[in-house]
């Protein structure tokens, strides 16, 4: 059961017929927008649609497409121009801009092969290493990092996508040790409802939950929101199956080994480029018998992160600790206030906190508690004295539940913006926490000096904002998102070269920013080929070389998933 | 500050000048180990002192000798007989068969250098590449499987081996982050020592404690007796600094990242063949401000296992779960009851304890709390009515303060028993929960099955005992011990043939009965020469691929400790 792909859209956000709600004063949410952007009146800059778009004609010979349906089926091997462009790239900014822009060139796969099984995964990954093509893996597709483009190197005769999500079955479910393994092309919803149905639960939801797999998740060391109760993926990937160049590779599972290292951690963050994920064995958890969400605001950042950093060194059990800094928690409150005007009441509370200290500065934290009742209960009466010593107020269960509410909804905001000329894009990285608040500082600098020196126009403005999203013993993740007035073109053609250029000199710069600081590269988002350049940074030349040799060892060739994660060599 | 090895035993454990102490009633231990294991009388085999073993001359020549001493300075490369014995071998069976046989032969390094830092370590590997030389790395030299035999591959040489121990220092505590970088030759007691002058400590007390170093515990994916809130070494390391053929190489150290595979854990295992540990970056926790360790019975191993099970699925914060089978509770109680007759209070007890059911089956388990006062006291309420529910009866603290102050006693035994022609050695693996009970009955069956028709004689009986050390989440480790009667032969060098032809027989069948019966072939000792002929089994073709490719990128020369953890290739 894959999802239909015409229901959803090639050049955007989830669902076709989906959108972000704004509701009836959607009117005002825009003034609200192109005022914070210093625009007097919002773009307009639609994408291309489909007909129109140029990419390159499939190069495919007869006798492998006949080779290729052999092994998957006829109707299993597609290259129509839909099926094509939808898995032509992710849904990174820099995809986003060339599917909208309809320029996607020679960076289309040949084919698209919706394998039924890891025998036929590898049967496709066999034959296209015989016959020297490049291999991309697909599962949901929702990397935003240039993960899935479908590249190849210059001596390959072609890429072969190969979408795994009509393997999407829970195989085995171990109630007595908690684990479950499944096909990894299975979407989110669909593998919790079919381990909900046991009473279980993976516990992992990143934002891209319903459009992403088990095995993206796995192959770029994904985290979902509550990662302190469930783990992010190298924490409840038990064991894992692939089609590699060399053959199939079932990975060691046990609890715990010392019989050399241990190799899921190589699988985890692979990218695609050692093989195919196939199958995950995973860590389950009975289903939390009570959830509570709550929100909390301190007086300034630095407060709210030592209360983070307090619950996680004392190791309270809690699912999230999520902590907007001042930039956010303004954001939240007036995109929201646009949306529905605050009454009396909650302006007089406004100017309460405000008295009280909670002013310019303030911070929002969301706490997120799930498990057994009991458990939960006493994290509550814990984390609010925790929050209380560091100057945290209550403010109730129903920031938690607003946000609980739409906590997958954000993406869809994309593309309405993209409509109007305005660009939004995420950046994340993790560090000590003695190194958190000076990070914090320099990658906001670094952002908004980028982003001013690459602006749009003179009186064009940023919204850059910043939250504690995953937070560890030793430090925590910090996710960056900025909104703000594309540089447009003529056509979309130019519109593409101009924004993408504006785009990569503040990638540019936040991304020295962070790899100086001492933060890594990525937190959760991966490298894919957005942040190859930093990879030589990132791991040293002699890590840099541990992992090019295995890649050389289990792919001679280079077929599996060309130009991610390590620099050319 | 190494500890002065003519201090310590170099063909037995630990200080030369201690022993276990057996008491006043020493003779009444022995003569009921005598009984158990079906002798007359114990027998009487001596190891061989130094001054008549056999070892090859060392092999270094002038040149390499002076380069050494030009790295290291003059007295910290050594070449006497003392030195080279006590660094030819670790700590396993079979190490200490061919150190009491006084039989070295060619497997004695040619020299040991003691390097004073990373640049130090780093010289001596780059010299040892340069002259075709095996380095092998030691810190306590505790390996129980092989890991650190002076060995070189035909074409080399000779053999450099390099003790870590003079590197020591805490280097940095990040007491915001709870992160300390050491250097990685430093000793259990002195790394907590200097963490706990500062009130904080790595909770890292494996049984060899006293005589390992940070570095192995690294190399070998070691574990502590308190691993449930310290973590397995997997869980604490957070970056390393290695000496590799390629050059320094600083792994990444970050909270968490989702920039490629985490290279730390092909680090954790390595086993020395990539490169010297030299630095560790750990995770660490302020000194627990209680610690409470006591014991339950419980009925069957079955019922004791279901607890532990209980306990870790439900995240209850615990220190340590050690349930020993029936035999290792059994065994214990009769060598206890040989030191010290059990009173008339005793006995009645016991028989109160065999007539509410807690009969020949019955297990012992320790539970071992530690950390906050207050988290401490809840989860000794929880542990308390989980065990009561699985029908486990609380036998109170001095079970557990008995365990506790002899925690790192028990190796010293092993001496005494080789002395008297009684082998003691131990097997240990992991797997799954819901195949736990399958796989000790198995091992089990397998050790006694080979100890039966590998027996010194016709009334040789053996002891077999298991206990659960360390528990998780999915499953579980199983640790063995047996005690048996050694054949010996009519010299030392005929003991040595005889003895280890009977252990290898037993390993062997034990060892095929844990692999086939889905366990790793270790938990927390590691792979050294022992583990070598599984390790195909245990990471499939791929996977052995992988590492070997590894393997080879970082150390085309083979140069680093020859003959562990990969097959020949």
């Amino acid at each position: 059961m894959t999802l239909d792909r015409r229901k959803l859209r090639w050049n955007g956000w989830g669902w076709a017929h989906a959108n972000f709600e704004l509701g009836a004063r959607e009117g005002a949410v825009w003034s609200y927008i192109a005022d914070a952007l210093g625009r007097e009146k919002l773009a307009r800059s639609p994408a291309v649609p489909l007909p129109d778009i140029h990419m390159a004609g499939s190069r495919l010979d007869d006798d492998t497409l006949t080779n290729l349906q052999a092994i998957a089926g006829v109707e299993h091997v597609k290259t129509d121009r839909y099926e094509r462009a939808f898995h032509a790239r992710g849904k990174s900014y820099l995809d986003l801009l060339a599917l909208r822009a309809g320029e996607l060139g020679e960076q289309v796969p040949d084919a698209v092969i919706y394998p039924a099984d890891a025998e036929q995964t590898q049967g496709v990954v066999d034959l296209a290493v015989a016959r020297g093509f490049a291999v991309v893996p697909f599962g949901g597709g929702s990397s935003v990092v240039g993960g899935v483009t479908a590249l190849r190197n210059p001596d390959q005769a072609g890429v072969l996508t190969v979408d795994t999500t009509r393997m999407h079955k829970l195989l085995t479910l171990d109630e007595v040790s908690h684990a479950a393994t499944l096909e990894a092309g299975v979407y989110g919803p669909h593998l919790e409802q079919q381990l909900q149905a046991r009473g279980y639960t993976l516990g992992h939801y990143p934002q891209s939950f319903e459009f992403s797999t088990l095995g993206g998740w796995v192959a770029a060391r994904g985290a979902g929101q509550q990662s302190n109760r469930y783990g992010k993926a190298e924490k409840w990937l038990l064991g894992a199956r692939l089609a590699t160049p060399k053959g199939p590779w079932h990975t060691e599972s046990f609890p715990a080994s010392a019989a050399g290292p241990n190799l899921n951690q190589l699988v985890l963050g692979s990218e695609g480029i050692l093989g195919i994920i196939t199958e995950a064995t995973v860590r389950v958890h009975p289903v939390p018998a009570l959830r509570d969400y709550r929100g909390y605001l301190f007086k300034s950042f630095e407060a709210g992160a030592a209360a983070v950093r307090e619950l996680v060194q004392r190791q309270v059990p809690v699912a999230m600790l999520r902590l907007s800094d001042a930039n956010e928690t303004h954001f939240l409150q007036a995109f929201s206030g646009a949306q529905h005007p605050p009454g009396a009441a909650t302006k007089i509370g406004s100017s309460v906190l405000a008295w009280r200290g909670y002013g310019d500065q303030r911070c929002l934290l969301l706490i997120g508690l799930e498990g057994e009742r009991e458990t939960v209960l006493e994290s509550l009466v814990v984390t609010r004295s925790v929050c209380a010593r560091h100057g945290g107020a209550s403010i109730g269960a129903s920031a938690g539940r607003k946000w609980y509410a739409r906590r997958f909804m954000m993406p869809y905001l994309r593309d309405p913006l993209l409509d109007r000329g305005v660009a939004v894009e995420t950046l994340e990285t993790a560090t000590r926490w003695s190194n958190l608040l000076s990070l914090h500082r320099d990658i906001e600098a670094a952002i908004r000096d980028a982003l001013r020196t690459n602006a749009a126009d003179a009186a064009a403005r940023a919204i850059v904002m910043c939250h504690v999203s995953h937070a560890y013993e030793d430090g925590a993740s910090l996710y960056f998102t900025m909104v703000f007035p594309q540089r447009l073109g003529e056509t979309p053609a130019a519109t593409l070269a101009a924004a993408s250029e504006q785009w990569l000199a503040v990638k540019r710069a936040a991304t020295n920013a962070m790899v100086e600081g001492g933060g890594t590269v990525s937190h959760h988002h991966g490298v894919g080929t957005d942040h190859v350049p930093w990879m030589a940074a990132e791991k040293g030349p002699i890590g840099l070389a541990a992992l090019e040799a295995v890649k050389h060892g289990l792919d001679p060739a280079g077929a599996m998933n060309p130009g991610k994660l390590l620099p050319p060599s």
